[in-house]
């Protein structure tokens, strides 16, 4: 079955660990598990992906298949989905760690700088070609990135669709630590069962005071970057670049 | 004799250079040092301790030890005292040169990222374990880390008590330059006196404007954080943490 | 004959590519070539210097040049020159890439944080030597240099005027890529050839996305180095810093 627009794990099927049950594969879904796992019990929550893929992104035939409401409706309707999953992850109170078992794209990239740890296979990369498809940074990679590793070698990645290894995004701050594959699951997940039990209160408490001070900064990021990327979805630039895409995959 | 509360470099003796003479060991009178180094014609003021620590951090035993003013009135009275204390060095007028000539612990660390740059011998090492002991980040740590090293490599340090050796901080831009430790001092001491030829207002005025465009958002930081460690020391998660210290040290 | 106050790239020999045509020789024709690659249809724009040097600084003799106007009303005038010049730098619209092939100083180096991506030669080396000239930093870098690595690494630079080589300059984050100097030229070109044809708008907003959330700020940040630096070029350090300059090269 064709993937819907908010189908953006659709190669990868999104675990969790402690209170998340399994991620489903929506938008809506993973920000109900979002809201469930900030109430519940847990010390802390992990998003992963089972299979080859950590997330593939979007979709593109989504861009093709435009429902009766029409191109700038559905435009809009995105630019507001998108925006409320990006501000699900700004408001996360526990930390919230990135399990990275293999290749990540677009959004599942970006959101990692709203991430508080990133732990990645040796085999994962992380590419998010917002230029190529004629779009613009979302997920507040357009001010977190900068942040994390400068300008210089951000925009490689968001405006010149660089893709990263594993060592390339830990050496650079995206990633926290990077693990050969063969080991990956059991050192991993060995390091977050001991992080699990330090003091609830206290990793919550510190997290919200790291992110607290740029919270009102990182909603207008958000925002920003949102309604820039409702005018691109709708700009001949991003159409012609997704056709390109799809005749160039059609020739295979 | 016990330390007390203040006496966060017992186990180091903090010897100065050029105008600190010798930094003595409470809060109170370090910053009676700060107040009048900032005042004196150096040109700019070090940090080191003699011995084989830098610092080794709060004496745990000040948890223990309450007088008569009773635990919440001592734990706001601390709060007020710290936030006064990473205040002077958020104000500090001149260069601030930490010269690391062994373990750092706790506030010792997280002050590091106000200084304007940091020495390290090769036996150095870094430790905050804030969670491990139910606290939370003080000395701005909470916004200087991720600012210089990333959210997702600061978070092991302020969240997951991650040592850090003398490579790793300078590598993670926290250390300026890493020395081997037969011929720290002596490097260390001929480049400082270098340094210190400088024009002294130069290198005064240029760091006032380094630190100027975040100064208000750093006593903003250095607030929040003291409002949350007195909600922390108060709080049952960090009593236990505590005793469980003093247990697990009274068994060896 | 001798450069003028503005005659900032002296020694290097500015080309352009795609749009900018011959990048003259003074403030006053760069800020009007920057205008006009602002407007014009290409999809980025790329300074770099042509022979041996990127650009050796402002000429110093210009210190000692001064007109009937008087030596105040000059600084003035050159401060606010400045501040215009950066402001070029901080409101440029498209992507602009740096393209370093040898030695960089002064105000050449600092404004490469405005830069959008830099790529150097290892033959260059990036060098701002403000303190021993008793002057204070510029072009932003007050602010973009501890951003993009720490204050503990950017104060070397800005504070103790270390000299950067190229791998150190990309390993700190202010340099993208570097290329062995044998085969820069033909990389980097190859390089940016292929960016040129990506779709021009998205890169633009992607671009005025990233900037336009510290736009505000480095505006400020601007106003406040060069209200400084008019200080500076009428203290007394400044002056005997440059005559020093002058009677050490008169020796040679």
């Amino acid at each position: 079955p064709k993937p819907s627009m908010l189908d953006f794990v659709n190669k990868a099927k999104w675990d969790a660990w402690n209170s998340l049950g399994k991620i489903p594969k929506m938008y809506e879904e993973i920000m109900k598990a979002l809201e469930q796992a900030a109430k519940d019990d847990s010390t802390l929550t992990v998003m992963t992906g089972s299979g080859d893929y950590y997330c593939s992104g979007n979709d593109l035939s989504n861009f093709t298949d435009i429902g009766p409401e029409g191109v700038e409706q559905k435009s809009k309707n995105s630019g507001e989905l998108l925006k409320r999953y990006v501000s699900h992850y700004i408001d996360f109170p526990k930390p919230l760690i990135g399990v990275i078992n293999g290749p990540a794209v677009g959004v599942a990239v970006t959101i990692l700088g709203l991430f508080d740890a990133v732990y990645a296979t040796d085999k994962a990369t992380f590419h998010a070609p917002f230029s190529q498809l004629g779009q613009s940074p979302e997920g507040c990679s357009s001010y977190t990135f900068p942040k994390i590793m400068g300008t210089s070698k951000a925009n490689e990645i968001l405006l010149f669709n660089k893709k990263l290894t594993a060592a390339q995004a830990c050496e650079l701050g995206l990633v926290t630590e990077v693990f050969p594959d063969s080991t990956f699951q059991k050192e991993v997940w060995k390091k977050l069962h001991a992080y699990a039990k330090l003091p609830k209160n206290s990793l919550a408490f510190s997290k919200q005071l790291i992110r607290g001070v740029e919270k009102e900064k990182l909603h207008a990021v958000n925002a920003q970057e949102c309604e820039r990327l409702v005018e691109r979805w709708l700009s001949e630039e991003c159409m012609n670049a997704i056709m390109g895409f799809f005749e160039k995959k059609s020739k295979l």
